[in-house]
């Protein structure tokens, strides 16, 4: 076990896409922890969309990484030292240890793993807040009901990709748009995904009209931009729009408003914001569901997993907006 | 009683701001009733921001006037010859019976007017399709309760002044936008509002900080544009944005999206197109609420008639794209 703590630490405040110099790498003794503190070994971070928002200034749902802060990550990892009675060393936690190699924690926000259901990572996916925004966004904001056309965006990504899946359990047709032949592959072969839409080959609104007959019932939205207006112009009456994220627009310095927003009339639909922070006293059920969901083979999780250090994650970020992975992404730092 | 029928058509459809020459007026002769029918001399015609879409070729939440077609418009007048069980000579009456002097018709959308009640301009304003679309987009699509800070745009027109008498009825804090000191003038001092934002002096922004300094919980919508997007930086949480109309741009080649709609998550907020044929039904029982409010002076209605003839028809639909009417707008047809 090192006695060094290796952190990334938030430099300055990107201005479009973040650069190396938007980053610091700092060393730091490992933590000991207090009374009523365990302290984590990080074995496995979560990369997501998100965090591009959150090195904004500025209010948000939830405040800004600070500057100076090691920037902010949901983890997971074993538990290296323990003064608090909830959490003895060698449990596997999942919690938002950020980027760095130890952190200390006083429990709150820590959940315990069942590593005999599934895997570590796939705490930070499907059985994680990724796949809790999928679930509620799918069947809460969306409320999805058998026979509706579904379209998803993002269909290869980590929400995207279980938004889907879910959709599908509920006896929905289910349309992905992807980026690429290999990612709409997986999302039809791998997910099950009724049909997938390559944005890259262009065309977006002739597919949909040929993917979606009857229009669309619910959109999930992770993506934002020019595929939101094309989704906009199928929507079908009383449709539920999921404004679940809008990645092609983060590194953006003017955001592209939906220019067929009143689409909306006239189809008299609504398009709803929602953050999966705002079911936590319902992530029980949920997570319940969905590990019974994954047990039975009905909904796959894939994760994207680099090796590598926390030294490496500015570039994986990076890779969130190339759209260079497919399911979940996740830095795996050598132990 | 006039022998000749006056008419305006759609000679062609508009490239932005209507134009002469996207009219035509024509003469026929005054329609005689065949069986089952009844005939209409218009008295007043309702003049409003959804016929410019209405002119637009392709498919809407109705379709669009054939060019060649009298100019569709909401109007009242009286039966001047009946071979219809239902309707008699001289009763008033409300339809959809386009932009001329007469029309026959064989009841279908029709309602017979009780003017005890109220004058006939009334049923094209509070007591017509505007009163209703005011009443259903608060009520149902806004979901006001009391104690809620609800900002209405349009605040000095037609349905923006019902919309925010009905907010002020179920004693929410309501804040209207409107053009210039005349019109804010009127939306508090005539219309009751708490509080109006004159749009043309500027910082919309700023103006709503200060009115609302807990944030919108209902945000109704009749401009879109720049407006909607200064409203959306201050939605409260679960805030419910009503989109009735975008009169900012109707008229404009390229729609303005609303840039900052993921305030929508941010705000775990909703936008909701609402239409106000959706609510049929459930029209006499709104009815009889908005004629108790306007019976009880809890309601004001506000016409502002220009007087003339169909021809001057044209010009008085472009009063609304120059934010000239205050209330409802209503062509008079000299009798």
């Amino acid at each position: 076990m090192s006695s060094i703590n290796r952190q990334v630490r938030l430099a300055a405040r990107p201005s479009g896409r973040p650069q190396a110099a938007d980053w610091e790498f700092t060393e730091e003794a490992v933590p000991e922890p207090g009374p009523g503190q365990f302290v984590v070994a990080v074995s496995h971070l979560s990369v997501d969309p998100a965090m591009r928002g959150w090195m904004n200034a500025g209010a948000s749902y939830i405040p800004p990484v600070e500057l100076g802060a090691v920037m902010r990550a949901g983890a997971v990892g074993r538990v290296t030292a323990s003064e608090h009675p909830g959490f003895a060393v060698g449990d596997h936690v999942y919690g938002v240890f950020g980027v760095q190699e130890y952190a200390s924690s006083d429990g709150r926000g820590v959940m315990k793993l069942d590593t005999s259901l599934a895997g570590p990572t796939t705490y930070l996916g499907v059985l994680g807040p990724t796949g809790l925004t999928a679930y509620f966004g799918m069947l809460d904001t969306g409320r999805v009901k058998a026979g509706d056309t579904v379209v998803v965006s993002g269909a290869a990504g980590a929400v995207g990709s279980v938004a889907g899946q879910i959709a599908r359990i509920k006896d929905c047709r289910v349309i992905g748009i992807a980026g690429g032949p290999d990612k709409c592959r997986a999302v039809v072969e791998e997910f099950g995904f009724d049909a997938a839409i390559d944005y890259q080959a262009g065309n977006v609104r002739k597919a949909l009209r040929e993917h979606t007959p009857k229009g669309v019932d619910v959109y999930f939205d992770n993506v934002g931009g020019e595929i939101l207006d094309d989704v906009l112009t199928r929507l079908a009456l009383h449709a539920r729009v999921v404004i679940c994220g809008a990645v092609s627009q983060y590194n953006e310095a003017a955001v592209r408003g939906p220019a067929n927003y009143m689409m909306l009339l006239v189809a008299r639909a609504s398009m709803t914001g929602m953050l999966v922070f705002d079911y936590e006293e319902r992530y029980p059920e949920a997570l319940a569901e969905l590990a019974g969901w994954l047990r039975d083979g009905k909904l796959v999780a894939r994760e994207h997993v680099v090796h590598g250090s926390v030294h490496d994650f500015p570039e994986t970020l990076l890779m969130l907006f190339d759209g260079a992975n497919t399911g979940k992404l996740v830095l795996a730092l050598a132990g």
